[in-house]
């Protein structure tokens, strides 16, 4: 059971935290397009990057910036210019809107955050930010959450927030989060985009090795189409206003909080997964009997993204074959004589031998999970065991259908 | 300048061979289903198959028969069931299937490599093999090679077939290939498959040596899907009927040899990325200034493989964004401010900057490259360099289609 309740306000449920999102004219689209999110008092600050070689402006200065100094009290955050290739005219932009935004809430501009969305190549509009940097300041809210998740969103069709609460020493916590994504990179969007509040009293170092850990579990376990974002930014504070005794070292308190972040961060993974360019359904791929949880998690990864299992999943076909023909090519040894193959509750292949089973039940279960992309009902699940090992892993992913394709190739730079 | 000619004659060009295809009933289609290629004197013989941990009952066998002795005569390859993931059965299947090609040639069976295509999970249909094995040796001939060729394929659209002659001490060597591939893995298909004949005198080690090089600079070049098939196969055999003076060591006539086996190989794998399953173009991606080919090739090779690059360039969009985006997220380190990408003979990013460039011009030269999937004129040529290196390296792809997901997504197993 889990030792946490979900509860109402995303972001800015934890106390201590205000967030705004407005229309600053950066979408082509005209819609919210500027988000913030502030915290009362300088917050610890753990972040989580993309590993790409090509990375946004604002990814080189946030790494910075939480290398000489692990706090932060605001995040900003635009939609519609990557700010990535951009050169160094890019980075001057991403110091400028720190700059800004420091002025206009009179704090230090090396307490603010930057984050940029939207198409690779682009410089931020330079001009509509400048002046929608004080609109957004005067829109913040201690029920900003929905506004923010708004403004942070591009091709996706749903926001996607969390919010939920613990207790330590009998008080209060709570974690917030919210996420854009519809791909790993979208088309011509690029990013993954993750934003996590919480009021939790935690030492930085704790903090950060928590947020890493989570990210693996959720955020680096999902796949929409195997390609890693030049933006990918996954932003966690933490503001000490639940008053809670300090966490500093590791102990149950510290695995309760650690639990509870990494369920915010794989509620957010899922969305963004389910969410997924022209997806049908959520996958959810679990690998038991590896060496370790990062061979398992490697192997559930390689099955979410193959792009034969994908277009399976999409026909609704229970071919079990494509799984393990994904599972053997992950680069994890196993002995094929241990595979075993279930599809929902259809056990397929055991022992390495192909089994009977009810083609038409099993065919069934896949059509059952056509409840639209963002509904709950909608996960198709794969459980793969490759052996006697003790690591087991999780990975999520969606279909491939025509509509991928479409959103992909019919956008025009 | 080449220095060899390509000749007709496919994988009987070179002398001493004989291949036959014929309808032995294993596919539902009805078509050609069962090849053989036979030399007439014991020949060389190495082999590059898949690294995936499920491998098919074939690869197994022909694993252990190469390296136990490193020489056949003979080659079965059947399409239609891939007799992967098929368990001991499946094993002592392919087992039978050698020992009948040894009995109808008279020859011992360890001198016959078995290959199989087609469905994952399904055994060979063992009483139309039986009955077919006879009549494929009795239809072997020395103008057999494009029977051959027809009876390997499954989606593919096109055959694929290339014969090179080139002089050594002033008398004719010549290499033979053919190959099936649509896909890295096809719809239910498991499958890339290559035959390679030639008739040069040269030693088991080098030959083995020079076709893993050659494999390296081809086939694992190219991608379709990025799914790699239980069954993946390259065999080449070489039966000295040249008459040539041996090649036993590294020298100017060794590295013709192989320079030739590498050209076979690239027309072979270029012809299986432009047959990809929904493809309308070709893509080739060169990468230069790298620090070694393997890094080169590494980033070739991302790019090829990246559902955004191939979705715009199915879109004819020229985004340059997620060439840069697939670079960077290669796994191979590079300073992004000497990134340079050119489209055709665009070029759009020099040192890491964004370009002006004609839109409209770089959207009609990805245009031209409609042709249709077999045509020689359909390659879109994307150039990277990451910076001051001598690594070089170049991958070759297919754009994605509509067509991609309706082929994996409808059919039904």
């Amino acid at each position: 059971m889990a030792d946490w309740q979900e509860i109402t306000g995303g972001i800015t449920a934890p106390r201590g935290y205000q967030a705004a999102g407005i229309t600053a004219g950066l979408k082509p689209s005209g819609l919210p397009d500027l988000a913030l999110i502030f915290s009362d008092v300088e917050a610890i600050a753990a972040g989580v990057f993309t590993t790409s070689q090509v990375k946004a402006a604002c990814v080189e200065y946030c790494r910075q910036r939480l290398q000489a100094k692990q706090s932060a009290r605001a995040i900003l955050c635009n939609a519609g210019q990557a700010n990535a290739a951009t050169g160094t005219q890019g980075y001057l932009d991403t110091l400028e809107s720190a700059m800004a935004v420091g002025q206009a809430l009179n704090i230090s501009s090396e307490s603010v955050l930057v984050a940029s969305t939207g198409v690779i190549g682009q410089r931020i509009k330079m001009d509509a930010l400048r002046s929608g940097i004080p609109k957004v300041v005067a829109a913040l809210s201690q029920t900003g959450s929905d506004a923010a998740a708004g403004a942070i969103i591009t091709t996706d069709l749903v926001t996607k927030s969390i919010a939920l609460e613990t207790t330590i020493s009998d008080r209060p916590v709570r974690i917030g989060g919210i996420a854009k994504g519809s791909g790993m990179i979208h088309p011509n969007m690029a990013t993954m985009l993750a934003f996590v509040t919480c009021d939790a009293v935690v030492s930085p170092h704790l903090w950060q090795q928590m947020l890493a850990r989570a990210a693996d579990r959720s955020f680096n376990s999902i796949t929409v189409d195997g390609d890693t974002s030049t933006n990918d930014s996954l932003i966690a504070l933490a503001n000490g206003q639940s008053r809670t005794p300090a966490i500093t070292e590791w102990g149950a308190e510290a695995e309760k909080l650690e639990a509870m972040l990494t369920a915010v961060c794989q509620h957010l993974a899922k969305a963004i997964a389910r969410d997924g360019e022209g997806a049908t359904c959520l996958i959810e791929v679990e690998v038991t009997g590896a060496h370790d949880e990062i061979s398992a998690r490697q192997i559930a990864k390689t099955i979410a993204g193959s792009s034969l299992v994908k277009s399976a999943i999409f026909g609704r076909d229970p071919n079990w074959g494509r799984i393990a023909a994904a599972a053997g090519r992950a680069g994890v040894p196993f002995e094929q004589e241990n595979l075993q193959i279930k599809l929902g509750d259809f056990l397929m292949l055991e022992n390495g031998q192909p089994l009977q089973f009810d083609r038409a039940a099993a065919s069934a279960y896949l059509k059952k999970a056509v409840a639209g992309a963002y509904l709950q009902q909608d996960t198709v699940l794969i459980s793969v065991n490759v052996g006697n090992g003790h690591g087991s892993g999780k990975a999520w992913g969606c279909d491939l259908s025509y509509d991928y394709v479409r959103i992909n190739a019919e956008y025009t730079t």
